[in-house]
């Protein structure tokens, strides 16, 4: 009923995440990515760029995390991870979840490539915008939406844990540490980092 | 009730298209952009980035363009511009929506500034397999989404039309006229094109 096309260590490990979040059955192909050439061309009939993540939910398929991250979190409501479309959180939490894919993504890609930029001409803006967005926005509350875990947080914590450890992009500080550490106390996320580990 | 910040011929045009398909009322707020320094600091409360599109409802502030268009076409069913959480569609929509931010528009950014990359480090990717996906999408069917117009199409729509006949970056497929010639029959578009000449 749903499968996720997948590989370790790239950008589907969020949508990993959420998985283990959601706690639903589901089965996983290993899309590599890092094969010469690509993932095979056979691939990109599910999804167009030949990219992960993406998955296939009662025989229809779905790219980009955000969506994907939106579709789940609805599709599998007594997880409780998604604001309902008549709850006033709603907006923020499309928000947070859009602004990993549409801000922090491009930005990270601009910065470490060291493309010369001011932010006027991109959607995505300027790389210490981003940064204090998401300074203020942990100062302020909890999670990414609030004082309350939502799927929202699965893309926040895959992406601060990335950029803050594996990358080093941000500077550690302590309201970015605070929020993996929160993350961390979670059961899913522990499963999730010790299949990352294995 | 509704709010909508907003600056002519930027990247807030889409939601402002968007807009006259719901046929909601709301407030138009001028949000200038290309001021010496920007928006307003003031601003910023809104929109972390200074940047266009934002809406506020019922109280509540909504930025991101994929963001605003889910939430707007879910707050106002009576349009029919969404399908619902249980319709197969609903994935594909969600596709779509985040497509045009998270893949189209930084595709443009790095084509039009000629950075050069390959595509395996930025989700993105690359520009060629982006045109292709546009091109294979709107042969298979009318719309961004099988042959029913969705909130989707008013992203999409005026993409093509900034991408293909402001600034020229597409080749003027037949495919591509077709579907701006389909959008252009809409009383919707009429409004918004009149109001962007205006």
């Amino acid at each position: 009923m749903l499968t996720f096309f997948h590989c370790p260590s790239t950008r589907s490990s969020s949508i990993h995440y959420l998985l283990e979040e959601l706690g639903v059955p589901y089965e996983s192909e290993h899309i590599d990515i890092r094969a010469e050439g690509g993932a095979p061309e056979s691939y990109r009939a599910i999804q167009p760029h030949k990219k992960v993540p993406a998955v296939r939910h009662n025989g229809v398929v779905v790219t980009e995390r955000a969506a994907i991250t939106l579709y789940l979190a609805d599709a599998f409501p007594e997880a409780g991870l998604a604001p309902a479309l008549d709850d006033p959180r709603r907006g923020p939490y499309l928000t947070s979840v859009v602004y990993i894919d549409s801000v922090v993504d491009p930005c990270l890609v601009a910065h470490m490539n060291q493309w010369p930029y001011d932010g006027k001409g991109a959607a995505y803006g300027k790389f210490e915008d981003m940064v204090t967005n998401l300074e203020r926005t942990l100062s302020a509350h909890d999670y990414a939406v609030g004082d309350r875990f939502t799927a929202a947080d699965t893309q926040w914590g895959v992406m601060m844990y990335w950029a803050l450890d594996v990358m080093g992009l941000f500077k550690d500080k302590p309201v970015f540490r605070a929020y993996l550490n929160r993350l961390a106390e979670r059961p899913a996320f522990q499963r999730f980092a010790k299949a990352m580990a294995a």
